[in-house]
């Protein structure tokens, strides 16, 4: 029993040290692992021991196996790995309703707790998104988009919030594309959300809330079209 | 390489039929898994196959192993031990807060969506909370409200958004009866959401979401007394 014990508590301390070189980021997404005979020595344990601690986190959603090619990082924590699968298995408005009322939530912290250097950050986005909106770069704008959004939600200053914000987005992320393209009435200037900027600024959580909430029921409409 | 691959797929198909008899509430939260020797007959794998699959699902969450005792059932998805290892790592402020953003979109979408057995359930749910408060009885009240929270949830037809709700909503259960004893000026009055359900009955989403934001903004108060 003795022997199972300490065994299993092995190949545990081997996960939480590669989850945190990944959480860390020292292993970055997308990267590949050392190779098998390197880790064993790092973390001086048995192949038996390695192998069981990477199925677990390919299980996971952290890691994974190609044929040929080793152990590649996929994901940078579990959270996001279950949220994803999660989401695939969600329906788009289902996701996009969640996500929602993240944004609206964050909007209003972030109109009290907003620090200069959120400001500027936000602003540089909203500078992005005219600059594509003046050249009609779709593409470009959206991604301009994404980026005030999730820095929004960063001013919130509240980590779950913003991590169930990013992992929820990311999936998304051609989902929303295809809404704004579908959509024959797509207007860049009316996308811009300089109001709400103008709010946050101003710490003015009133504001904030009724800019968000505006242009969320837009979105909505525009999703049930 | 082949004969890694497939032992690879044989663990993964472990995994996922334990996950499936767990969802399914085949074996429930709490319960104990078969001997060994019962679950190797049953999936036809081995020994080592069934340890390595069980090691991947304790890693996850699901399952739990106790010196003496076997392995027992510890959540019933991957999702809720995932957001409960987060929540464990987050402060009770930013989980309280999200909580309620949820239970914001939630009240709105209930008043669109509600069917006629949702408001008998919420009904139900007020009248226990009466009763409890007609009593004095603390413990009982916070379990009536936490029970209609989660039926208005339910009513806004979104999984995603009853499963993250849920997720959140277990861990904190202490920590809002904390808040609740520990408030000087509880009143159970002011707490029986008696105006929220007329709202929902009435698909009223203006004042639904009127009384939401008056109830988050008065635990708000509360929590940062």
């Amino acid at each position: 029993m003795l022997k199972k014990a300490n065994r299993m508590s092995l190949v545990e301390q081997v996960i939480s040290q590669i989850e945190n070189l990944i959480e860390s980021g020292h292993w970055t997404v997308g990267s590949k692992l050392p190779p098998e005979m390197e880790l064993m020595e790092k973390f001086e344990v048995s192949r038996n021991t390695l192998r069981e601690a990477i199925h677990a986190l390919v299980h996971a959603g952290l890691l994974e196996t190609k044929q040929g090619s080793g152990t590649i990082v996929r994901s940078s924590s579990a959270l996001e790995a279950t949220m994803h699968r999660h989401i695939a298995k969600s329906n788009l408005v289902e996701t996009l309703e969640v996500r929602l009322a993240l944004e609206r939530e964050a909007a209003q912290l972030a109109a009290k707790r907003r620090g200069e250097e959120d400001i500027d950050i936000l602003k540089t986005c909203i500078k992005q998104c005219r600059n594509a909106a003046d050249k009609g770069e779709l593409e470009e704008f959206i991604s301009a988009d994404i980026k005030f959004h999730k820095s929004l939600v960063k001013a919130a200053n509240n980590q779950l919030l913003q991590d169930l914000y990013e992992h929820m987005t990311d999936p998304l992320y051609f989902s929303i594309q295809d809404v704004m393209v579908m959509d024959s009435e797509f207007d860049y200037e009316k996308e811009i959300h300089s109001e709400l900027l103008e709010a946050i600024c101003q710490k003015n959580v009133e504001d904030a809330t009724k800019y968000v909430n505006e242009y969320i029921n837009e979105f909505k409409k525009r999703l049930s079209r």
